[in-house]
């Protein structure tokens, strides 16, 4: 007897055909939701704006570990890309594999600060700001590769030496405009940010020590954007 | 006409009853799949090792900042307990805090470091050990909640202010007696550990230059130990 002959038998002494095509149909809908659980596990769902999570980072000896630590963190997200540039010449093989081993979603890209603008040896750390070619250059590739009205998302510039609440990736991602909230342990204070008026209707001015003459006295782990503001003004950038 | 009538009306004229007891049967099946899905997402894997991890910690001003990515960094892991031992005479509010919004679970002891035991100010921060008491509280605990040979798993000594790659709990947790690795920038070396013999069998040497001298000069960080031993060993400890 073949497989065929023993289907066709298994067939006839059916005494419910309904039965197998109710299995069938079962084992259909369960495949399906099984299905769309691993894609919701991977792609994170669809409805949802995406974060896009802004790196810049520079060779040091704790680059490693710091990447490391925000690899852990970004990793409890769904729905991000992290958009990490690097200041060197040539993409680093520390970085790639820190990224290829990582699990998250994430652009790799490199730009050198020219050695004009690199702080000399007499200035305080301070001085100069870091990471501004590298941050503009994320912003470009925002700007060349999402679409105005079809990609929604949120932009949120994350330097990989801090410490994130994971909460605060949650309330950003609703950002309309600009988001903005404290920031503990910048410029020189317990919390730097804004203050806001009694009923939290508008800001009424900043709490910050370091350069408060600033159009926005506010760290760059302070703030997010919607990412439609970063799309339609073509040349906002850092500076 | 009643729904109890509705539903006799429908069953009678169903041409074929087994197809509802198919179905039925599926259902239970997919609930049942369902179920152990859960499970596995809250609970780990059954057959699976546990990772106990003992965090020692005291009051500073990065300690929210340095449990938080702890936290961020340990949400990545299934079968763990975390075990944090504050050196304080209450709990603190700032752990609890953390430790309730985390999502690991976990032990929330205390125990004060007297002060005749603490850092003098005339001392080198790295003179006196941090955290013994408190490991050991550790320690205690899982010896008075644990059975040896029901509960396994692996015992691992997890600062908080450290960086860790998650594919280390992975590794250490199929240790059998002592697992060990080497640590980045330890003891004012790029990395700290043991050296072994060409076909890794044992250890020949340990790569140290802090306190060279003790019988294991290896960093907290650097090893793992079978809960096995730990119990079986029931006065062995941190001095």
């Amino acid at each position: 007897m073949t497989v065929w002959q023993l289907v066709r038998a298994i067939w006839t002494s059916l005494r419910c055909r309904a039965a197998v095509f109710v299995c069938i149909f079962l084992i259909t809908v369960y495949l399906y939701i099984i299905g769309n659980q691993n894609k919701a596990h991977f792609n994170g769902y669809a409805d949802r704006p995406v974060l896009y999570i802004i790196t810049a980072t520079y060779q040091r000896y704790v680059q490693r570990a710091e990447l490391t630590r925000m690899c852990n963190t970004l990793n409890n997200l769904k729905d991000i890309l992290w958009i990490i540039v690097e200041d060197s010449t040539e993409p680093t093989w520390v970085v790639s594999n820190i990224l290829n081993n990582c699990g998250v979603p994430f652009i790799h890209l490199n730009i050198p600060t020219p050695s004009s603008e690199k702080p000399k040896a007499n200035e305080p750390f301070w001085f100069r700001p870091k990471g501004i070619l590298q941050r503009n250059l994320g912003l470009q590739w925002l700007r060349q590769n999402l679409i105005l009205g079809r990609n929604k998302g949120v932009l949120y510039i994350a330097d990989d030496d801090n410490s994130y609440n994971l909460r605060i990736f949650e309330e950003m991602r609703s950002t309309k405009r600009v988001s903005t909230w404290p920031v503990g342990f910048a410029g020189e204070l317990p919390w730097e940010g804004c203050v806001t008026s009694r009923n939290r209707s508008h800001i009424v001015s900043m709490w910050s020590a370091y350069k408060p003459e600033r159009p926005f006295p506010i760290d760059m782990a302070g703030f997010a954007v919607n990412i439609d503001l970063i799309l339609k003004h073509k040349h906002a950038g850092f500076d």
